[in-house]
């Protein structure tokens, strides 16, 4: 058995997304070598991610002050609204420099297997700023909570503001994907939503 | 680019063994919507890692007195001495009951490559130990490292202490390792060491 301060500290490791028993010691083990300096350093970088880190009052985003910098921006296009599940979907998108309009985080999806229901996420507020919106672009995941949480806000929204704009981002083929290697539902959404070249 | 606390907190679990970008900012991200006593208790794992962690003074292991639960236990055999290069291969060792001396932590193994040379490692106390010893097991690993320095030991203790008994564990195919996917090196060490049934 480790001591007891260097057990804690593996299982405080072990909360984290994939880590298992043998992944937490090496962390510990590593934590319990380092310099005494970088140890704090990491232990205030904990701290202040929950002392500073909030919610952009507007769209959800991870933000530091009342709202997020592409809120703020003026430059962009708050007209358009790209909604999706988590924070760290808007960084993905934003390092395509494609997207000029702003975002909305759900917070999750609608899974009521898992007891997360519609009042659970931000849909208030999406409703909310959808009365100024020219488009509602919805970016959920193509898995079946982000299917029926599209299914959901498209439904929502269309019954809300019968003049929006509400489009889904496409699905299929993945860039470089191989035919005989999708899966059963990529090719039907590929076939569904194929054009005309 | 995220918010300038979780940025400093991905950088931080990137330290860790094994960690790239993305698993930082899963990590990062899950740490900004745990619980803010959750985050202070791993926040204080941390911190007490560090100040309340040493090492055994007369073996090395992590302990937090001064000498580790092993080297006071009455009940074992402390003329055999067991000599490994981490603290973490006595947990390994602990696990199978199998062994009732007590232990040596070399903290580090001789690489004159990565500049680590004998006189960086716990090994003048281990001479001093193995005076009133019977046995000292040399049990550094299988790779050209843990070869040197089980090469190196087995000298300096031989020319030292002349009747002094100074083993290896054994090295073979491990249990259930099939011979042709055993390496060479494996083969080479299951044939030398074959035994008479």
């Amino acid at each position: 058995m480790y001591p007891a301060s260097l057990q804690t500290l593996i299982e405080c490791f072990r909360m984290l997304p994939g880590v298992g028993e043998k992944t937490a010691e090496r962390y510990a083990l590593l934590i319990s070598e380092q310099d005494e300096n970088e140890v704090e350093h990491f232990a205030t970088a904990l701290l202040d991610v929950k002392s500073k880190l909030h919610h952009c009052k507007i769209c959800g985003n991870l933000c530091e002050g009342d709202t997020c910098s592409i809120c703020e921006d003026k430059e962009r296009n708050h007209r358009q609204i790209f909604v999706v599940q988590s924070a760290k979907d808007i960084l993905a998108m934003e390092k395509i420099s494609e997207y000029h309009g702003v975002y909305h985080v759900l917070n999750g999806l609608i899974a009521p297997s898992k007891g997360v229901m519609p009042e659970d996420l931000n849909i208030e507020k999406l409703l909310e700023r959808a009365k100024d919106a020219d488009e509602i672009i919805i970016a959920t995941s193509a898995t079946l909570d982000g299917e029926t949480t599209a299914m959901y806000l498209s439904k929502l929204l269309a019954e809300t503001y019968s003049s929006l704009l509400v489009t889904r981002i496409a699905h299929g083929l993945p860039s470089g994907g191989l035919l005989d290697y999708a899966d059963e539902m990529t090719l039907t959404h590929a076939l569904e939503n194929r054009r005309k070249v």
